[in-house]
């Protein structure tokens, strides 16, 4: 038996998100299809975070058990041959048994791209949410430097059946900046809660709009409901973008 | 009657080209289905080229005489509320009556990306070349400097029954570039002959993969056959870039 660390890259706007679904086109079963392709055999595969439907990944890591003597060299080769062209093996690895894509994973990075100009691209149709009013990024920026941090992020969290869970979350790193006419949030942690990323974007979007200001951040940490964030900005803005180990 | 020149940009991945055709989804049918909806009326249009199927606009130019009173910045919103998203107008400004998008043209700069390294990139489908092997871009731009000046390009043609008429165009410019993993073959020119720069840079690529030598360019142009380039390289790297009047 051996563990093969394998990151890949999807343009998310074709996707249904990573889980199978009935009905639906997922990274998974893309990935599942042509793995089963190479080694003929259905592996036991542990992917790093489920992402929903139109969320894009620079980096996604899977890690794939198997029987198989491939070498992770040629299994990349085979993947790419496999996989649609909006879909891509970057690197394939041999990694310790014990290894798993999610529990080993120690953080994440997301970056969330919002192009910033009166009229839109044509080419950033799925990539970005286009935002007419020039942002205030100085402004942003300091709202974003509140998500850092231990916190409980519930009021960042689209309520589901995981009340049960605890809700901290360690903020590494969150920034806002622009190049050109894209404006950038990007944030590290060492785990989301389900749409953090995009309640923290739709928050920040109502701080450009005047609805909130910055410094209203820690009170809507500390009220702990979903009511006093801001919206889910749309998922197309989103890229899984780095996963630490 | 006044006559209104409009730029307008596209993902050509989206399209089989400009020009109407029965069965086929094309810029010039979305143009003239989003005008109709604004100004009620079947405008006289002239378009700056025709694109062919998969090929991209940054800028794309259209002149339009009407008798509408709209005003050039209402047209532009209107047009950009029904256009769909992988289609926007840049811009719309009053011309003189003599004004003709195609024949007051002086020039064109078109831009062809070729992405270069081993993986590719799935938010690159559609939108460049994907080549595996390290360009030589010093090589290549030693090459296309040879396209530079005033030559019959007969031999950078795809035939077709135009045969009649005049092959020299003058070249103001060609060059290959690297940015990262990108590498840009521009060029400009008082005019293109059908399929000129897919052929210069499937020509290019001849001269990359040692073929051809970036000395055997002007023997090429002298021979005025087609036989004598390299391949039409495929439309998704093909970007129109500038129009010039």
């Amino acid at each position: 038996m051996r563990n093969i660390l394998i990151k890949i890259s999807y343009d998310g706007s074709y996707f249904h998100g990573w889980q199978i679904q009935e009905n639906a086109h997922t990274v998974q079963e893309e990935f599942q299809s042509a793995l089963y392709k190479i080694i003929g055999e259905k592996a036991d595969i542990k992917a790093c975070s489920r992402t929903d439907s139109g969320v894009h990944a620079n980096v996604f890591c899977i890690s794939v058990k198997t029987e198989s003597k491939i070498t992770p060299e040629r299994l990349k080769g085979a993947l790419n041959h496999f996989f649609p062209l909006y879909m891509a093996c970057l690197s394939a690895e041999e990694v310790p048994l014990d290894f798993h894509a999610r529990y080993s994973c120690k953080g994440k990075e997301y970056v969330y791209l919002i192009h910033n100009r009166e009229v839109r691209d044509p080419f950033l149709k799925g990539r970005a949410l286009h935002f007419y009013h020039k942002i205030d990024v100085e402004k942003l920026n300091k709202a974003a430097s509140y998500y850092i941090g231990t916190h409980d992020f519930t009021s960042f969290c689209t309520q589901d059946l995981r009340k049960m869970e605890d809700m901290r979350r360690t903020v590494f790193d969150a920034k806002v900046t622009r190049e050109g006419d894209m404006v950038k949030f990007t944030v590290s942690a060492d785990g989301f809660l389900y749409n953090m990323v995009r309640i923290m974007v739709g928050t920040l979007i109502r701080v450009q709009e005047g609805k909130l200001k910055p410094e209203d951040i820690p009170q809507i940490l500390e009220k702990k409901d979903r009511a006093f964030a801001g919206p889910t900005a749309p998922p197309e803005g989103l890229y899984l973008n780095k996963v630490f180990y």
